[in-house]
């Protein structure tokens, strides 16, 4: 099959990346072999590719094929088997297997399983036709959602709504996006149909323009000192979410929030000298389990969430994130196979 | 002023209610005095009204002027009062007042105040041209809301926002609603805006009428057996609300909800043998503190939520009791002053 | 092997049980042999012996060896067993299975999964030379833990701590136990090292006595109104908690807990006419999920909690199951084989 | 009276306290005269008295009597003044008043009332012989406690509660307490009397033998490197306690604590470039609540927990704060007036 596969991590400039033709992957056991319709581009591909993670053991083989927020057809089964067959419509997320057998995995916190594997980091992923996955972690995938607005769903779709989640009930409460970017612009969806009233902060325009069309009640530039100091002065926000990775951004959502607030950050940032004695809370957040896997597939299904994407072919990869990494990517760039 | 006045509780055809001509009250201390715009018309004034909660000791003195979901605007105020003036517009719930002292009053459970005063019950209410209320129970209501709809907002309003808060987060959810009247429609709006996908159940065609045109994902006649034993096989339901006054809409509830799921009850109700060995849970609720009440009428200021309403002139408030006790009003009967 | 066999439900005294002489079971797959060194014996297993469950399908074989609380040490493992070896100390808790597929077992509520098999109700239990057991719910049972304490921990044990848990933090709070049983014993001891205050309430003083010397800061006879009434007064309960299988009892903990306590209830029961308006919380619960489980087995081993046991051999099942019948076990009975 | 006065805040060593004469204080309104059997010296005491907290405007008020941990009896009351009497001993927590209209008032997080009035800080304290209280803020102390040992429970005590009450359910849990000072002793305690395992991490030996004695499961040198290696290898800690006031253990304690898990801090610190998605929560905290503070109270009287101090007289106050800035004070100074 035809496959990006990346060697040997180095600038993305370098070229680490090669299209290649490598053998065709076969199920064993409780495996599934899926055809890929589509594959989103995530930044963290580009941390792998550009070798930002070789530290953590990331990727933990080479060559790999990148790529974790995955969708397609099932056209080969294992022998163990049962519960997908031929034909099904399915994902496959970042989380590709977990033990199954540790107290994460025991309290529906396997996001934080110590035995998983990881999609395109750990196993081969998707920026290839075919991609195996274990049939304990695919989903169905239904039919009305077009491939290129699935796929997303996959990565940033569930990173917004477990970060949504962790903030609790937020009907009637003010929930501000620190970021428009691949997972804000999800996690500003999903606030909103929490019933949240909704504040976009970013310093990117066109990033405000996307917000205030996806109903953001409020849309702050972050260079508006004065807005800001406003939002602080007023305690008027009870929750902040941070993906965008940036300690000045996680510092100005920690002194925006209010006393007694929450700030969910999916990143790695400072937070500079701080006081806690304001009872803030900072919760950290990543990806997200089944349960909720499932439920974001619900309300896409339901039209209740819809990401924005650019189409790129799988060759184009490369071009993808280069253009990812120059920030010329409005939301998300998906490799349509 | 003009008032509705209870002198005797019987029963509503007997006429215990005449309108009568008081002495204007006057505010003290921390009181304020409210000339009343619109006043909703509740099933427990019917209650009162009629006797039924003699034993309770409802209602606490005689005459009594009924009525307990009002606004209007402050025309006076006590000299005590500090954090309104004349010309606010503002309304009262149940809550006329609690004792700030209390283990609940400290918890933000203050609607369980056992020194709690009842407007309309223990003190006079809004059946009237004039009210008294406390400063510290007491809220802004936003001039874009016009009274009719406003006064509904302060008793099945901040209900049906009440019990949908103990239903925790559901976004993503499934939240069946248990009858369509005064506290359903707007619990069935508060579980939309909250993210979940809603279920109206009622035996009522018109009122599911209502249910469809507020945006029910769902709506199920009460007396359509296989929808309702397909609901159950399903275990599709995360979360019932239950205030229709019946044992036997409990009981259905009880039955369809999931298991582990909740139910969640504002009335009397037998629940028969129940198992709990399926681990549901039943969550009592009454009306809601204040914090929540100040969200109520955030969400319908920014037009999120709004009360199904009838109109009706002061003079009419037995005629308007006399059709709420026919099951002749759609949603909620107002009073408008 | 020898077995106690139930091979068709009914009264005690017709003798539906009798010691047989059963083939060896082997393990296969996943699963393991288990030499069994103690089985107790739970009012559960008397009532499917007796034919009360017949309705809900259990036992779901015959003939059926009952019994689901059990200790014993590895002798055989299947082909796919890969965490445990021979000589491994170990016990079952009722929870024999679960699909590990369902909404319940990704959300660590796997005790509800639909799919589950039930130790000695649909499949072979512990009232015998050895069981077969799942790896993937087996579990560590430390040598300090003598069998006969040990095998009361995954049963009486895991649901009394499973029923605390849900009353959340309980630290400066009141806790009631109304019966002093095999799992009424369990949750005091529970209670009282989460830091509540505990209150023992039963009809019977032996058990009474026991509650003291387990340490309960209050013991109050059910026949002792007056004291019952003064609890009520004082609104001060924060949560009950019922295993005894009568409606009296859980009345009367409905009765005694404060606006907004919980009530905690394990059996099933009609609490009767109930007006949920103040906020009251019933919540079901049944066994527990394995995490829960883990910790009860490590407070065991700190000694902060031991059951209350009699052991009678595995012929002597019979005569075990008529004292408990009876009310003549003082605590729980233990089978040690 | 007699009283401990900062007349302008300076380093210790350059005497910005001396023992004055002032004026009787009177009670007006809602107020009520305290004579001071005891107070508390606080940490923060000192950093007010050395000036750290000028930009913050603590002090509010010059000259001012520090002091906000304060036990004594009724000797006078204002005229609105209903729930006390002369002759009730009381005690006094840093929060001095709130404002009770406020959403945090109302939610039961008083604590962050912006406008509460600091008991020492914004108003005179408890280094005299008389203190003014506000009734709504003043609690009832067991007369069985010792007025030494009561002191402290209003401000450690009560800290240290609300921190391990930020824990959340904690039986069956494993909690460390990074530091065992004036509040680490008393949350060392409350996690114990709460059900979890415990474990105490300090530098000081001297501490490490208090822990001990309080009954710490584990007692750790936090210079121990390979032990608190050993920790973090096995992902022990669900929840980790700082109240030591460095960024250091801070970060020890993120480092340690399990994915998922929870670091409650009550001070000012960089936790350094962290990645927050292994899950972890930070949760800040700060004294705590009426209800909890009147729990504190109760588990005192029933002899669960116990402050270790060492008295002053009202005139060794600079002596006392000297030893505690020079780290020779075990736990607790208290004043004894």
């Amino acid at each position: 099959m035809k496959a990006v596969l990346l060697t040997s991590p180095s600038a993305l400039e370098a070229k680490p990346l090669k299209i290649a033709s490598v053998g065709d992957p076969h199920p064993k056991d409780d495996e599934v072999l899926v055809k890929i319709e589509a594959c989103g581009v995530c930044r963290s591909n580009l941390h792998m590719i550009e070798g930002d993670w070789m530290e953590r053991g990331i990727p933990a083989k080479l060559p790999i094929i990148p790529g974790h927020e995955i969708v397609g057809r099932v056209v080969e089964i294992g022998n163990r088997v049962s519960h997908f067959r031929k034909g099904d419509r399915v994902g496959l997320q970042p989380l590709w297997s977990t033990c199954g057998r540790c107290s994460y995995c025991w309290t529906g916190k396997e996001e934080l399983c110590q035995l998983k594997e990881i999609t395109g980091e750990t196993v081969d992923g998707g920026y290839a036709e075919y991609v195996i996955g274990k049939e304990d972690h695919l989903y169905l995938v239904p039919e009305a959602i077009p491939a290129v607005e699935a796929a997303p769903l996959f990565c940033p779709g569930i990173t917004a709504y477990h970060a949504i989640k962790k903030a609790g009930d937020i009907m009637g409460k003010r929930v501000a996006i620190f970021g428009i970017g691949g997972v804000g612009h999800m996690a500003l969806q999903f606030a909103r149909i929490a019933g949240a009233t909704t504040i976009a902060i970013s310093r990117n325009p066109e990033h405000l323009r996307v917000a205030k069309d996806l109903g953001a009640d409020e849309c702050i530039n972050g260079n508006d000192k004065s807005s800001l100091e406003k939002l602080k002065k007023e305690q008027a926000i009870d929750c902040g979410i941070v993906f965008a990775p940036s300690s000045a951004v996680a510092q100005l959502a920690m002194s925006l929030v209010k006393a007694g607030g929450k700030v969910i950050v999916g990143v790695q940032v400072e937070l500079g000298s701080f006081s806690f004695v304001e009872e803030k809370v900072v919760l950290g957040t990543v990806i997200g389990p089944r349960e909720e896997m499932k439920e974001v597939l619900q309300l896409a299904a339901e039209g209740k969430i819809k990401p924005i994407c650019q189409g790129f072919s799988l060759e184009d990869a490369p071009e993808a994130l280069m253009k990812l990494k120059k920030g010329e990517i409005v939301m998300r760039a998906v490799l349509v196979v």
